[in-house]
């Protein structure tokens, strides 16, 4: 829980910073943490295979990579933990990476887009998780030639799926490039995507028999909480879709011409998850107007009871307390039938009163 | 009632799933439906025509197709309940449909779309129906050649008309051929939405005396649900509207020019439709405001009410509070006519009151 | 006023119905009209002009018009009454209308569009009134060469003025052809929304003011309906602009180049209409915030006065109840000033709480 | 202020009119005025000058113009007052004017635009003046050539400061042709329009105090009058950002390309006006909800008042009431130490009370 | 303090003005200051660099920079205090700067913008401050070949960071040409609104708590003081945005591609900040929403309060002031245990009236 409200609470206010220190320095300069910072340990997995074969291996060296180079058949360099710049360095300098594009691996609010650079495709993208509340990991990704290199900040692996097909040999994925491997992770990132909404629906939901029953400011925190979270789901998903299509209409051979229909694929998967997020954001909308309104309703049920209290005792409050005055001289006091013409006096205000309040509908 | 119910609850909070032990499988494979599950069987219906002939054949297995594979004339195969791998594999085997837009049938969450594959159209659209709540239900259709293939989930049929008319061999629809018979379904599906919005607006003029006259808690919930069918069939109809003009545009020759006339025709019934809708959802959204602006009046007028009778009521209570005071010395008590001048002090002040009430328009 | 206000009542739900048993029939047929229906009858008249002559001719047979197909100069058939299937057919075989064209004219709640066939502009617009509410009449044209065919449903005639004109000879239109025919009939066709959107912004003043004044659920209802008025021309104007504009860039050369620049003028004025009718909304939005406002305001005013005199009231009640309890042992009671002591402290009270509420500017 | 408001009255009612009689009658006729009313009388300024040279010329007689419509230099006429057709028509003949463009000038309402004709451009803009109300004069010009045709309906000269620049020889205008003249009347047009948003943006920061302070109904009706006038200058600056760009992308030649450097100098400060408008409309816009916030934060405070001051004092009137009972076997009433021990029993619930509201946060 | 509020306070009624008695003045004059006016003064530091050397130079004379007009390497011309027009004509004469151009420096109210001129761009944007309140300093910058010019109001130096760079010869700036100054002076300027956002984003967080907890008027002043921070940001970022999307799409030559490169990653920065200020304006309308439902809330929670405790009261004091009545013949009165009668009819009253508000969930 602590790590996910951790997550939750910053998500808002956490914006790329530069350490003082270093505004000035030239763009694409990489930046060490700082010294007491706790980053987890960089791990780097190659998994290497072709048509026939499959080959893996896993290091906290950058070094294992440089075999993996030149060689024929698809290579995907996967790296989890980006505080340490000397492997980002390294891996640079193996496969030719633009210092730009490295420098937004370490800036983990970059936006999720994708670069064109000489020869080499860069795409940030994230993997949204909910577990209380929704939290987005970024992704980002090189495709140069028949090698991608993915890097990562948390250590829970989302692809273990995708490597088991690998190591099985089933599917498409052994016998197409590195260009599909990369279609098959962001089909991944997106398809995470619905189990989330889901969930979020499901709230909704029980939220909407909330507000009708009883609309307590608990559940206006539980509406607005929820409309954060699809807004920053919208932030994440509405980019990922233009880097799908920017995928698919990619001219410089990187993405091949059958990739591109299985993109085509995914960025309906991209339309339809913006298509229900609209529509929970319209929900969420009409949710908080039904809070409104359903206060108001409960305003005026207690304003009626009140009303309706108040209005029938208060003339007869009167009427007693005319009885009850002193004065020498007071005919009806010395009446007979004082008491119960009073009684008589109070039942027929009682009566006009119902009819006036039936007759508007308060009762 | 069950049903529909069912359909209507679930009709936000269903998104595309895939079991959890599949995520990670190659894009492309069909999947096998859980062993326990209650799946309608699979009822495949070929209808065969030209201009002179016309022959009907029914089965369970896909098998029946396979003769008129290369057949003159036009072939309808229309399959019934789609949770069958092996049919769909036999079909898509048979007339080469592409394994991404079989994948596509069995999900039965699809946005209306259509693409274009190698010689092959592939289009889904859905059928509105209303039964107390709305439901859509999802129909796939591919067009190879001279063979339109549809699938559809519910035994129900919606194109008995189009059926009848073929065999009576009425209209252009013998001579045409099976992109006619694409456009006509389409103009089906699109047609059934009229009576749905229909039914939905006199909800709307109901709900609007019901708003103006008694806005109860209950006329809240209806707005509030016809708001959520109105969005749904928004979401329903604006892609549908792209795929007609998708048709309309084709340039691979699968569509002939005279078809796109009528296409041109069901885009303007897509482009009404729209108008309707967005008509609608603003009717119902003014519903809401008039809802909120009824409250307030009758809040208004309950604690005028509530003002007058107890501001009436209050001073005179005092009145009378103050003579039942027990003084020793008090010399009101003693006046012959205390208790008259006390009547016409309560008397002075109603009048008083009552003129300032209508001076500010409350009486 | 009863077809007034049945015209007003169904506006919004009325829509394109096909009789159950035609759906599935081919597009493009001609429905007769039911039975028991009352349709006014249906009358042609037919007007032939050139630069130097003019003819006219009534009569309720589309006969008539065959006499003018080939000849040379401009031919205004102008159909009333469209119930008749057998007149369109006649007129659409004289003139070969195409059958979608024909089967429009006859679905009354067409939106307006421009539609080019072989040789053929097809054109639908609407004509506004207003008397009490506002009511839209569909009015169809066919320009086949120098012909122009119109069709409309009410025998209201609103182009006098231009068949006075045509007779008298005055101005362009004599000289012109059948394309700037179309284009007059259009220009009278916007022209009439201005007097409708002036009347509708005369009840926006007035409204304003009773907002202000004294807001009633009256109001409030004449408040929707506007907006539900401007709703709906907004519905019409919108694509009457495009339908000029579809007019100008004709390529087809059905419109000549000096009937665009006349066009264009158009176009300006249906721009301007909707620059209007935004104003409008927006207005008429406007007013229902106020309207919220007012409403507030006046609960304001209300909740001060009860405040004020309960809180003035309710204070002294309880002091005057004080004495008048009945304990033997009651100090005050005896006082010889007791009655004078209890009037200085209500006094005193009271002066305090009106101090208190000048201060708060309730007073 | 009398014509002011008179001016701010019908803003938004005025609409183009056609007299009924006239309705049919050929576009581009121009219209005389009704017999009866008080046109201002035309005047026509008419000044030429080139590099060294430079003349002024003023008549009520359009002839003075005839013996400048082949001359070298720029010509600058102006005329004032556009009710008499006769010196359209004499200009209209001389200078080969469009009759559609001449008609627009006699429309007072037309919307900013420029249009083409042969040889020629038409612009109408506007002028806006704040003396009380907003208040917008229309003004068309023609650019024919190296003659330059303005029309305004109002007496008062806003580019005298121009004249003075074009007498006095300073600045580009003297050796700059018409195109440029045109150019500079645009410019002051939008100049003109800062002064007023100023005077407006003071109007809504004096609003902002006033609606946290005391929001009265006044307070209302200026914010929706703001917004209504925000929304007139939107009308007007929108257009006319069309306009100088419609100018700046001129293919006729008619605009020369240094002019069109300097006229990309106005768009820019066309869209900074639009960028005020919309800032000063958000602003608007939130003064309306934190109008609405106010009074419900008043009513807040209002209802807390009478809710404590009623909840302490009801259950003390009903104490005091109880020992007011005339019960002949009652204890209480014999007591000693009765009286104090009322005052001490109040004392308590008082002092609960309080801590209640305390607690609450409502003292 | 003092300094930031005056520009809080003037920053959305400050519009361009021109002195009245130029209006009419040829555009691209330089407007002397007013006599009176405190002007800080001008001072030029030059900066030249290439590979291997660095130069500074200071003053308060334009004349210092006429040596390095001509000379390989990159030279900074940095004026600081743009009100004196000498220094503004000097350069331009040295430099052939475009006299629209040097008018806009001076106009402190631009718009960020983009110009191309013959062989220059110019470009104005903005610095973002916060110290308080959000202030905006405008920066106007000439690239002239090889040659930057940049000009801002106040004396506060954002680029020391950028100087110390160029000095210490780190990173790609001293070998890089103008254009690659430019854009590092771009990206500061992006860069520092971060931090500016940062800390609006931590006040929104705060004022989240506050709302929910105890929603105050001031609070509500805050949360529109916020709005208008935001929105004027945005109104700053989006033109820059525009900004570095016209420089980056450069085809003058004036920009290198490999600067473009660097410009793109620019872009993405100033999306990100767009993505955030949306955001941020989203959530702090939910604010906005959340404080009225925080007040309807609460406006519940007091008039529950005045209910329970009226209702329950007020039938207690009606039986009270019942047997307070001084009827001669009342039976009750006379009762042994007619007082306990009195008390367990209150009972019941009450047990009746608390089970009624637990039922309505009141209690």
């Amino acid at each position: 829980m602590g790590e996910d409200d951790a997550h939750g609470k910053d998500r808002f206010t956490r914006v790329r910073r530069k350490p003082e220190a270093t505004t000035g320095t030239p763009p694409g300069a990489l930046t060490a943490p700082p010294a007491d910072a706790a980053i987890p340990p960089t791990r780097i997995r190659v998994l290497w295979y072709d048509q026939d074969h499959c080959e893996e291996q896993e290091s906290g060296e950058a070094s294992i990579c440089a075999a993996y180079a030149g060689r024929s058949g698809t290579t995907w360099i996967d790296v989890t933990g980006v505080g340490d710049p000397v492997v980002l360095q390294e891996l640079g300098r193996t496969y030719g990476l633009h210092p730009l594009a490295l420098e937004d691996i370490q800036n983990l609010r970059e936006r999720p887009k994708v670069e064109t650079y000489e020869g080499q495709k860069f795409v940030v993208f994230r993997l949204a998780r909910i577990s209380g509340s929704v939290s987005m990991e970024q992704v980002s990704a090189f495709l140069v030639g028949s090698t991608l290199i993915t890097f990562q900040e948390d250590p829970i692996d989302p692809w273990e799926a995708v490597r088991t097909a690998i190591r099985g040999g089933a599917g498409r994925v052994r016998s197409a490039g590195a260009d599909y491997l990369l279609y098959s992770l962001i089909d991944v990132a997106l398809d995470e995507v619905f189990p989330v909404l889901e969930q979020l629906g499901d709230q909704l939901e029980d939220l909407e028999q909330a507000v009708i029953d009883n609309p307590t400011p608990e559940t206006l925190s539980v509406i607005f909480s929820l409309k954060r979270e699809l807004l920053m789901l919208r932030k994440t998903v509405w980019p990922e879709r233009e880097v799908v299509l920017g995928l698919q209409q990619d001219l410089s051979g990187l993405i091949k011409d059958e990739t591109k229909l299985y993109l085509r694929d995914a960025y309906d998967h991209a339309v339809q998850l913006m298509d229900m997020l609209e529509t929970y954001r319209d929900l969420a909308s009409n949710m908080l107007d039904a809070y409104l309104s359903s206060l108001s309703n409960r305003m005026n049920d207690i304003m009626k009871t009140l009303t309706i209290i108040s209005t029938i005792f208060v003339p007869l409050t009167f009427i007693v307390g005319l009885y009850g005055m002193n004065f020498r001289y007071f005919p009806e006091i010395e009446w007979r039938y004082g008491y119960l013409f009073v009684w008589v006096v109070m039942a027929v205000v009682v009566v006009i009163l119902f009819r006036y309040y039936r007759r508007k509908h308060w009762l």
